[in-house]
């Protein structure tokens, strides 16, 4: 951490959880280059470091125009200060000052077969209080149920390993989370989302009980499976032939992409509210999109068939 | 007007505001065809009327992939039934039902030496309250100062015929409303802005004073110089050559268009909040649009010239 501001104390579990993140940061950008060193000619991440002026900072690592990706951004940050008044109302706790730690990374490859994903972690203080938030989503061009499946599975694992409560409701989480409201349809065919996760909220019902050593393991091992989940699907996918028409298409839902992250999505209203860094806010944005007038799939082919999936979000496992 | 709805009297104002959007549209799509015909293979309008479920409706007219404008969209429609409970705060008045009527276009060159353009000219009844809106904003991606010139000197004609205050004040308002707050700079060059404009708000410092049909003959009078206004401006820019680098540029200045209308504009959420009609409300949404990481123009480029322009707004006549 660096960068001006008030003094605020990150208790152990913070420091752990920043150099967690910090740690997977790395892990990811070495998985995602050495898939660009097999596929083209080893793109690799470009790093920006920033400060926030009311405390802390980040890395930004940023690769365009790969062979695989056609834009990938792995974030992490860790920032403390004094709660901005825009955003005391969203956050638990009740203190003044606040520490937040986090990765948080959005891929988006060329090739339409490939889907976009999305995934974020983090650990937030107030005054006393910590919490855990997170989650992993999958975006496809083209429905491969497999490739669904396979994610899904692997998200699944990560939470029965702490309770075989958390995937079923993390789920329906992400399926709401990610809703496109004024389009009816989801954005993509989920994963996992949570938030506020902590021992006092971590079982609704009071079936269970897990103390924080607990929540920290399930929150390590969901950030470690993002790898195993979706490196596989990429892997298998970005080398497919595709035509004009489906890249077309791809470029067309990327505006929806465009449209969730910008009218509904907490986290980017967060980072504006924040006078967070606006390129690394914005890195989660497409790099070429397209807005047809009134587009819309002819009955019967797979981008109806997506469309129809995104529109009633299924079962997966 | 059609559609389902609870019974709304229009006040002769009112229908008389509707018939001159409806010929403002025609006229405008005319002027816009007309251009067409001269420049490629005479593409035309494509028509959608549609009906909105709490009460009238409208057509929408859209125009893809011309040898001048890559989209271009003109709306019209006549709303009218209960105040949706989300905009009640919004709008003056306090009545319970609502009459609402305007044109709205945005165009979307293809060559990037000329300009987009944002044009809405608007009336809105609430019980017994009337008020005028609109406007008309130019939206450069070269910086052409006589484009600049000719524009706002076209709509402060307009404004002079009723009076010379309305000009610096509604020009003014243009660029305090298109501003990118979490970009620092203006989505264009500006031009007019105005809303909630009656006899009891048209001259706030009280120099001036002006009967509902002085307001009535400004308003048509600014919505009917749109055409001289942008017209020669895309007629002498269109045929220019421009490269890649150019086009480019273009499609990343596009990306702040999308920020600002998903973002902070208010007829956006006022769409959505009021569950306008989704491919009308985003017609206005450019075709292609790119999104670079941390994208800046090197310092001494007419790219950086147009920066420091929109990061300052300035007189333009």
């Amino acid at each position: 951490m660096s960068g001006e501001g008030v003094a605020v104390e990150p208790s152990a579990l913070a420091r752990r959880s920043e150099a967690f993140v910090s740690g997977l940061q790395d892990t990811i950008c070495a998985a995602l280059e050495a898939l660009e060193a097999t596929a083209g000619q080893g793109h690799k991440f470009r790093e920006d470091r920033w400060e926030r002026p009311g405390g802390g900072g980040g890395r930004s690592r940023v690769l365009e125009g790969g062979a695989v990706f056609e834009k990938a951004g792995v974030n992490v940050s860790a920032v403390f200060g004094d709660v901005p008044d825009a955003v005391k109302g969203q956050m638990p706790g009740d203190g003044d000052t606040f520490f937040a730690t986090g990765v948080s990374l959005v891929l988006h490859p060329t090739n339409p077969h490939a889907p976009t994903t999305h995934a974020n972690y983090r650990y937030i203080e107030r005054g006393g209080v910590g919490w855990f938030g997170g989650g992993a989503d999958l975006t496809p061009y083209r429905l491969y149920e497999d490739d669904a499946a396979h994610f899904h599975a692997t998200l699944k694992a990560a939470c029965d390993a702490t309770s075989e409560a958390f995937y079923p409701r993390f789920k329906r989480w992400c399926d709401t989370y990610f809703w496109n409201g004024h389009r009816g349809e989801a954005r993509g065919v989920g994963g996992l989302f949570f938030d506020h996760l902590r021992p006092e909220t971590a079982s609704p019902d009071g079936d269970e009980s897990f103390d924080l050593p607990a929540l920290e393991a399930f929150w390590r091992r969901a950030g470690e499976s993002f790898v195993p989940a979706y490196l596989p699907i990429v892997s298998r996918r970005h080398g497919m032939a595709f035509d004009e028409a489906l890249r077309h298409w791809q470029l067309v839902r990327r505006g929806r992409y465009v449209e969730f992250n910008l009218l509904h999505d907490r986290g980017t209203k967060f980072g504006l509210q924040t006078n967070g860094r606006i390129e690394s806010i914005f890195m989660s944005l497409p790099p070429l999109v397209r807005w047809d007038y009134d587009a819309r799939p002819a009955p019967g082919t797979p981008e109806a068939e997506l469309l129809s999936v995104l529109e009633s979000p299924r079962s997966w496992v």
